[in-house]
């Protein structure tokens, strides 16, 4: 009736090789750092493949990987644990975060500048070398387990005056950045994803290219990799490129009539 | 005395045709996202027919449909579930969209901009190609039925400076946008859903689409195709039309006595 | 020792006809809209009968009312219904909504733009043609009984740019205008409750109007028929009728001396 | 173990007579709107003796007195009532206001204005022809036992623009008004109850009423009655006068040097 | 396995006389305050032997002494009391303030400006002639034990206008004020309490009172007499008086490099 | 099943020297505040060594230590306990501050000044001459462990007019001022912990030199020794000196391109 804890970890354990393209040596870097067992941050825009780069990994060193969307409502126990009633009392329950460091993931806090303080602040003990997890709740002090990692990933774009890491939280990881990959590469990967040709994968990339140009112009962010993956579906499955691209890559964006014209414009330039 | 998950799913099963009266291809380019189940968004203001698309839509694809009306108090523990006590201590229960994912439902979260961000951002996971939903407070990760797929609701008049998707999410849709509907097939609408004449129906058009233009000078909003069927039906029960017109299209809508006025000529100029 | 559920239903029928003194062709048109079960927002000052007229229409068409006064700390579940801990585990409890739509009951929501944004979604599904309201805690959908229909009151002078209601939710409802009286039907409502003679209730009721017209110029809200009421049934039991204006009309509305002195005047000019 | 109901409403009743000193008509209107129920408002600065007048009225009318000292943290279940857990699964307690509604106590809600918004609202279908309290968590509606009546205190002095009575309230009171007592009657309260000469009682008057004069000038309220007992207990007990008054008087109401200096010097103008 | 009451009572009982260098007649003049059971508030600044002084008096009148330190998370529970989980079910359990009531003990809340209104509030049945504790949620009222004092501290130098005692609190207090000792009385009691000379003790006072007039000037608030003792202490047991006064009268205080530099001037002075 | 208590204590007992270079004579002030038990306070930047300090005086004095680090979400009861639910009802379980004080370990609340005003009230009891711990929903009054010391850690460079600690908090504890140690100090700190060459330890501190530089010119907190461990560590795996320094010391605290390109200057100056 109750999981096994074997089999919770298991569900973490990731089976086939998640596709990666690397784009420089963030591979290795992230090996080394992993053998230090050093934390990592990975910044870089929405879409732009760090969270693909980290399941990559998990993936290469045979690590299960446990990730968690971090969000504003989110409370430290969520990270780190409840006690539950059970039919014999209360019963403690691990957290993803205690679910890691005990028994050995990679655990991965996706845009963890968007938790509250008290979610950055508890990671702390894990991250200098006493690599501790106090359960306070619980009275009881978990020892990280050999190989367990965290990683954290950072929008630097998105922060402000209000929500950004506190420097003391900044200094206890390393960094990696991460962009849109460049025109071939990106290229490669939309016709490895969605299986349409180049030509046509090349083409998505360029309109991409024209809007990531108006960021800060009109356009919050620019068109991502993710998106153009689903562009790439939709003709994929038959639909007209035209409005695949504008289902898909212009109308998700922005509601404002100038900058949705200037957009279908370059849709229609290369379609 | 427990409701069993096949009767819970099963009361979500859309029995009969609901009428939908297509306006352009959004049937078409529905069905080619939910071939490749990409999660969508349906942007549109306010009773222009959203709601009864995506029910048609489920319908016709013949899955059962999961309809949430989101709100700033709902949290993620509505959409993902919780524990219960039981007479044997605690007992999970999945919330909507875990019952929606588990057992391939679409999920469709109605105005999905007025929820909490912790809500939007526990949709992530289900809108990649991951298409997982992490019950992190039961230490399991449901993984995506094959029929699920999401859909949301988003009226673009509607959002401020204070309320809006974040860029990180609005890229995970593809996006479908409607409108009410011109003046033939919403008259065709009307009479269908009221079972008044088509010239009844007409002159109710005819005076939305007067209201529709005061709409930013001095009308939050339009009179929608809803109110209009109100009208009808009331009309339909032998009600005059004048007075039908002031009960259902315009006390609702406005206190101000100048644009009482100017919307009570509008009713007096057709009936 | 538990209240049994047609015990409930029982307890909210009005067994004697309330005392409703019609103005116009309201009851008509509201009979008009029951019979096509369309919701009805009824608008208009503080005290000048709203509820009554309520009370009159449950009684005249033979169904159960419930009435929920709204406030800013009311939630969702307040409406719809929570689980409670019973010897045998959690035992869902129905809302006053849910007892309304499952059995077929008027349910009246008394100034619901006090309400947080979650009740007022709340309704959404049970105000168009799916007549559904989704239990989302215990996994249900309550399709509305046949005879359920939601009425909400509304004062439109007391709205402020911070509470109004959505334009999403005002266009899911039918309007009816309310106002005091005039003067013949409030002296003639005012003997009739309290038992003093016409002149007296004409005398109370002129006074009444003095006030109302200083609404705006240092009296936030006129002195309704409810007030005068209370006068008049002091007046009743031998106080001087002076002295019962000052305790029942002039002292609950305002602290502000000129003011007092100026309904102390009026109060004077008549007794 | 548990307190029998009883008791409960026992406690609540008044055995001796309070002292009262009727400064006006106060008493007789008081009677008159008890005898038809009015929902009585006490309006008047700090420590005038409002609670007293209360009490001295439940105890006349030999009623039970149940008084809540309101304030922005309590809740409408405070009032209402809640489920307990008990051995045999959740048991319902009646809160103060469905105590004295159940039972025919006289119910005063002190300071009622610093209570939320909730509470307020609960008090309404107390205060009109239906006079029933919906205990909606349990699905009960109480009807009111003919004894009862609600009354609530007021400080006009206190209100500001973000904390006043709603109109909507206010209109279901009949309103008295209360101030400090003239020179010879308070000096006849403070002597009759602290048992200080009327010599010494009158000087604590006169200090008092130079006091009040110097409200809104230096001091956010003047000496109350209740501060003037105090003085004269302590005097009765062999305390030099010109400490007792500073101690009782003017360290409690002011830290400012000079308006310390000012009060002194009345104190040692009569002592 | 559940502490006794008698336990719970005796273990505020204080055993050995709390050394006390009386500074005016504070003593008798709270000694004549509590012969009339008069609430009593106690001002000053940080760390000038309030504290202290109601120990002191405890012991002398032979009462338990309960303290509570407030603060702004503080509840009305957290001082009335609660219901606890049992194996038979719920369990009252008195806050510190009930306890107090019914055992008749000195309750002593010590920062009371820093609580919420709730716990001001529910302290006046307990400062007027009624002397009652309602406990709401239990539905009982405690009648105080005829020893009950209630005391209060209050910083008046910390006040905003954001926080402050509302008048109708602060008038059911007797007042009395304190402050730092004058130099010889000061050099006593560091002696007194640290064991070191009078010639260090009295070099000590020196540097506080430099620091006191600094107070204003850069310095948020002075040196005060626990400080000295800390001080005294650390010189005491062989630290070197100039790194001793560094670490318990400077570093604490001020972090501005100026004010260090005045205050280590100050220190050098005198050693 | 249950952990027992003397192995929660032991689980915070440290079992190894941890390494600390002393760098002036905080060694023998602590320990000289330790004898007399005078609450301490560490005042530095983020990374310098506080932690690893008082690690060490724990260690040498043979106590344990518990830390906690401190938020803005940490109540009251998560340092001083709580009950739980247990098959037999309720348990009470002491928070990490109980457990220290009775049992008698030092207790170090880093960055305390995060916390809430609930947290740093609650252990004003423990700092005075009183040291106790009042369990107030328990109702026990614990004594605290002679061998028990409380210890806070604060970084004045943090502090806002928002969040600081109030000066009768901060006059309890003694200060000890702490900061990054000198060249050939820190060049032996960062050579022992990561085993690269004395060299290699040397260009790196003189990087962090540079930065420190720049704190207040575009840099919000300078590079610490903890992050000069993290890039030793990852050179001494063979990773390229000049991207150990990218990733470990110039990526995670500044995305400003002009700042990035100052700091990667400053690494290839020096590698």
């Amino acid at each position: 009736m109750e999981t096994e804890m074997s089999d919770i970890i298991e569900q973490y354990r990731i089976k086939e090789e998640p596709y990666y393209r690397p784009v420089s040596d963030e591979i290795e870097l992230y090996e080394a750092a992993y053998s230090v067992r050093m934390p990592m941050m990975l910044k870089g825009p929405t879409g732009c493949g760090k969270t693909r780069f980290v399941e990559h990994m998990a993936w290469k060193l045979g690590k299960p990987l446990i990730t968690v969307a971090c969000n504003e409502d989110m409370t430290a126990s969520d990270l780190v644990g409840r006690f539950l009633l059970d039919a014999s009392g209360t019963r403690w329950q691990d957290g993803p975060l205690a679910i890691a460091a005990r028994h050995g993931a990679i655990c991965y806090l996706d845009e963890v500048v968007e938790a509250r303080q008290d979610t950055t602040v508890v990671i702390h003990p894990l991250t200098d070398n006493r690599r501790v997890l106090p359960l306070e709740k619980k009275g009881e002090l978990v020892h990280a387990h050999p190989d367990f990692q965290l990683v954290i990933s950072y929008n630097p774009g998105y922060q402000s005056l209000m929500k950004d890491l506190k420097q003391s939280t900044k200094q206890r990881f390393g960094g990696l950045d991460f962009n849109y990959p460049e025109h071939a590469v990106e290229t490669e990967i939309v016709a490895h994803e969605t299986r349409v040709s180049a030509e046509i994968s090349g083409k998505l990339v360029s309109i991409a290219e024209r809007a990531r140009n108006l960021k800060g112009h009109g356009l919050d962010e620019g068109i991502s990799t993710r998106m153009l993956i689903y562009a790439g579906s939709l003709i994929a499955t038959g639909v007209d490129p035209v409005k695949a691209c504008r289902v898909a890559l212009v109308r998700p964006i922005t509601d404002d009539p100038d900058m949705r014209d200037a957009l279908d414009a370059a849709v229609t330039t290369f379609f």
